[in-house]
């Protein structure tokens, strides 16, 4: 074992996906929720940790019981249907855990599409979700296209401006293949997600220009930044190079999840961590999202799509690369990857997370 | 008048946006066009000029022309649905023009949206159908939410790729307002459209770093790189600054235009220039599109709606200024702006463009 390895093991422990699940479960419990809603709670949030998007796993168990602690999330929320039509609904999530809310709400939609050919359903009243692709491939199974996105609590400055307007604002779109693995993209409509920010902050490094600006609109590359008044950037970075492009990205998640159901949106949208105080005159109820889901055979038969599909991934995945790289990636193939060799080995969590967690078995009187 | 504006004076003249219009579907119905269909063509295309993207508007026109002349586009199409449920349908284009072709299926999604909640459209066997934008602004009298979408032919290389695998293949989406006007967005999934560097190419000026690079994927800045083999680069411009996430996005474009309909898709979408040779092995029918509609009352009343999407844009336009710049933008103003000064002062077109409208005059015996 080389320093380098050991350096990296002293940081983290490994836990099966087993492990993190039930006691994640089992902190949700103690919190109020139900044992179904506990368990598909814990599924989404450990799917990230699964797929390699740590920033928004087990790592936030703890924020998620602050919020609670707060009354600001509701463990025994009675999720709702305010309004449908054939093909969309609003789902009113009575402050419940988004990782709660969101299945409920995606799963409406899958239903919805069973019947009209889509199902499109926004949320209000959320909190928030895990990560939007998990939500989006709960269609996959059923032959049907998913799509999820949700608003968040505001850091991005739009183009030309210094306001913190708008959240990080992922988009995830899951499409099922053939014998492919599923094309599932999963981002933020930043050039960064936070989560890489909070990396580079560990290690103390320097972020490249175009991720963050100061208070003032100056370029930096402090990865404190944010700290001390600063933004992140919509995807562009600056108007030369389409921040406008990124910002009208953000800005439509935002009014997809938010306008349209009845929820906060830009600087409204309520905080992640619970010391922060509620935005004033908040003109809705939590947080917004915005689920879809399309039936392949409301279009075509699923086996010429998927043929096509299966195609579509072949081609890309072996056009010319860049020299010095390995290959041209098929959104979903990183975290794909990452998932089976995680499932297998186990799943690295720092310690100081598992120490964020080994106090919450201590409160809640559960061992970990 | 000093030296600088003489010299812009003499590149262009001014024309109404009804010279323009009447002109166009003249030419379309020399092609073969019936006189409803030219109309309906004629509007779409000099919607760009209208709205300042010269790009697409009538200096396409000849391209158009060309194209029906090498039986690429049938004037006379049978455009039909040929499948559907209560909220979707497949439209076959019948190589028709796109200009005629993407507002009968945007008509579509707006009919299955009255009755569904949503109506959402991928179509097959289509051309180019100018701006995005005016297709899904068809949706905002109906008190609807517009979304379109087109693939087209290959410039942009995929991150990590040296290939041109997908077109610039934008995304529109337009959103009623209350007593503020529309948030309109139509943007190409790269960093720069090719239009950009058009204007570049013929003031021979530089590219900024990020926007184009050589064929073997090395930095440019030279407007010509696509002739040299180089490429158009995804929104987010390198690895570095999410450049995976512009490629996802124009995937997604790809995808739901052409995959789910039975179009052309990645390296196969045929290309606009008439000369340039078809690809081989191709795996569908000419271009694809995608439009949605999305009633707002399907979610919630439209006053509410609107009463919030006003208070929405208005707090983003009243979002804190960088120093030294005006405004924050709301998607759709630039736009919005420059259509009212040209239909109130005429519509500026460039010599090279007017010289080649007068061929076409005298090529169909008309005037202009």
């Amino acid at each position: 074992m080389n320093g380098f390895s050991f350096y990296i093991c002293s940081m983290e422990k490994n836990f099966t996906y087993g492990q993190l699940q039930s006691f994640c479960a089992a902190v949700f419990i103690k919190m109020g929720c139900n044992e179904v809603d506990a368990v598909v709670a814990a599924k989404a949030l450990v799917a990230a940790d699964a797929r390699g998007i740590d920033s928004h796993g087990v790592a936030r168990l703890s924020g998620y019981v602050r919020l609670w602690e707060v009354k600001r999330v509701n463990a025994a929320p009675v999720v709702k249907l305010v309004h449908e039509t054939l093909s969309t609904a609003v789902v009113d999530g009575d402050a419940g855990l988004g990782l709660v809310v969101a299945p409920y709400a995606m799963q409406v939609a899958i239903d919805k599409a069973k019947n009209a050919g889509t199902g499109w359903v926004s949320v209000k009243n959320s909190n928030h979700f895990g990560i939007a692709g998990y939500h989006a491939m709960m269609a996959l199974p059923h032959d049907m296209i998913g799509i999820a996105m949700t608003n968040a609590s505001a850091l991005v400055a739009p183009t030309f401006s210094i306001e913190r307007m708008l959240g990080t604002n992922p988009i995830a779109v899951a499409i099922p293949a053939g014998t492919e693995p599923a094309f599932v993209a999963d981002f933020a409509t930043t050039t960064a997600a936070n989560g890489k920010l909070e990396i580079l902050q560990r290690k103390n490094a320097d972020t490249p220009l175009g991720w963050v600006q100061t208070k003032d609109g100056s370029s930096s590359t402090n990865a404190n930044e944010l700290k001390n008044g600063g933004s992140l950037l919509p995807l562009g970075s600056d108007r030369e190079h389409s921040s406008h492009k990124g910002y009208a990205l953000g800005a439509i998640v935002d009014i997809f999840s938010a306008v349209l159901s009845g929820a906060n949106y830009g600087p409204w949208v309520p905080p992640f961590p619970a010391y922060v105080p509620m935005p004033e005159n908040m003109p809705g109820e939590g947080i917004g999202h915005f689920f879809g889901a399309m039936r392949i055979d409301a279009f075509r038969t699923p086996g010429e799509f998927k043929a096509n599909m299966d195609n579509w991934i072949k081609r890309f995945r072996s056009a010319k690369k860049m020299e010095g790289q390995a290959k041209v990636i098929i959104p979903g193939d990183p975290e794909r990857e990452i998932e089976a060799e995680r499932m297998k080995n186990g799943i690295p969590v720092l310690d100081v997370v598992v120490e964020d967690l080994k106090k919450l078995a201590t409160k809640f009187s559960l061992s970990f």
